[in-house]
């Protein structure tokens, strides 16, 4: 009897990897990755396959959506599945288990890293103070969605801050930080002017993180290093997130609210 | 000039240590660890110091929280403080950080896995329908706060999904999922009453998780395995994450709400 087991990559190169994680792939009869719904910004896989010892076979978003080449190999082999970040923060993920387990394919999950706990730590804001999480797609051809916004909104109106996601693509393109700010200043209206307190993480988890937090105004030309980015608006700043912002993030004291 | 590099052990055991993890520890001069914001229960502390290849002093929330040890030995060392889990989702970690910054120490965190995706992930719900996080304490000399069923009643008024931490303490006590059950059916009233659906994770990143989702008059005497534990209440549930609570939960039908 096969299994599919899926296997956190963490934030950033193969060094991201747990003990656990390298064990349980390199125990697998299959390995095949995926970096569309993020990516591993500091190795190739290559690097990783070294690391693990075994190929790696990186599949395109219509295969894993369609699930067939996984669970024709996990009908009778340990197929491991590599994904950046912890594993099923991304809807599809879950699909894909919930198909493999109604095909009576074992699933098993083993954790890694994730930019949804590691751009708060960045940033020294405090993890019960965020409310839900939202992402800014790459604008095409007229999709601009107010989600954003609404989800910035709602969780402000209860002091609540909002982490912001940023897209990707599998052909490599992402949204910068950058772009996000000004997505948001195009259709942010009173909910986003352009005083608005932003925070900025580029490249968590690397060596070097680049780390900001400025007036939307500001943010939106500064360096935020190379990708990935992600964004969090705040809400109400407890005494400790208002000094860790001026401390760890640059915040100039004229960008905070006042005390 | 020193450093204080904050280490994430990830969920469970040993095992959990990313790559970097282990090569940042073991460059360390100085290693101390805390476990009583979390706790790895899959291992002790000599595993890990052999794992690492260096001594570990855990250090008493005292400790941890006065700082003064650690702003001795990172003033000229490098010192690496293990944490479970990723570090800085504790306050405590952040007010440390902020005070060796002040003090002209530099300060670096290596990511590990934790509990705040863990749980959403093992249950297969949606991250990004997940309202504020909240603790239930250990209840004590009558002190019950109703902040859990706050944040629980804010979260379900936008339809979001609460994640629901339990507190544990320096003597290895914890608070198990049926406690915190008991303790929001004693309490809740209309906004946890016994039908109320429920979830329950124990073991997150062990091998072999619980994973249960049942009405909380059910799920307060069932077994959920060894500790930690953790809960999740929901929101209004997509269609996928009914099928994961049926199918990987192991959730009655007539525990969900009609779909």
């Amino acid at each position: 009897m096969g299994e599919l087991v899926f296997i956190g990559l963490g934030l950033f190169d193969e060094r991201d990897l747990s003990w656990r994680a390298l064990d349980e792939a390199h125990a697998c009869d299959v390995l095949f990755a995926e970096f569309y719904t993020s990516a591993l910004r500091g190795t190739t896989v290559e690097r990783l396959a070294g690391r693990i010892g075994k190929p790696i076979a990186v599949l395109h978003r219509e295969d894993v959506e369609s699930g067939v080449v996984f669970l024709r190999e996990a009908a009778t082999k340990r197929v491991g599945f590599l994904v950046p970040g912890d594993p099923m923060m991304a809807t599809t993920h879950v699909d894909l288990r919930l198909r493999a387990e109604a095909a009576g394919i074992r699933t098993r999950i083993v954790h890694g890293s994730s930019i949804f706990t590691a751009a708060i730590g960045t940033l020294g804001l405090q993890a019960y103070k965020f409310g839900r999480t939202t992402t800014i797609p790459i604008p095409e051809r007229g999709f601009r969605p107010t989600s954003p916004l609404d989800a910035i909104r709602a969780n402000r109106a209860q002091g609540l801050h909002t982490l912001v996601l940023l897209d990707l693509r599998e052909d490599g393109r992402f949204l910068s930080a950058n772009e996000a700010i000004r997505y948001l200043l195009d259709l942010g209206g009173d909910t986003f002017p352009p005083e608005t307190l932003v925070c900025a993480v580029g490249g968590a988890g690397s060596p070097n993180p680049v780390v900001r937090a400025d007036r939307a105004a500001r943010l939106v030309d500064a360096d935020l290093g190379p990708p990935l980015h992600c964004l969090v608006v705040p809400g109400a700043l407890h005494y400790m997130e208002r000094a860790a912002l001026l401390r760890l993030a640059g915040a100039p004291a004229d960008a905070l609210p006042p005390a």
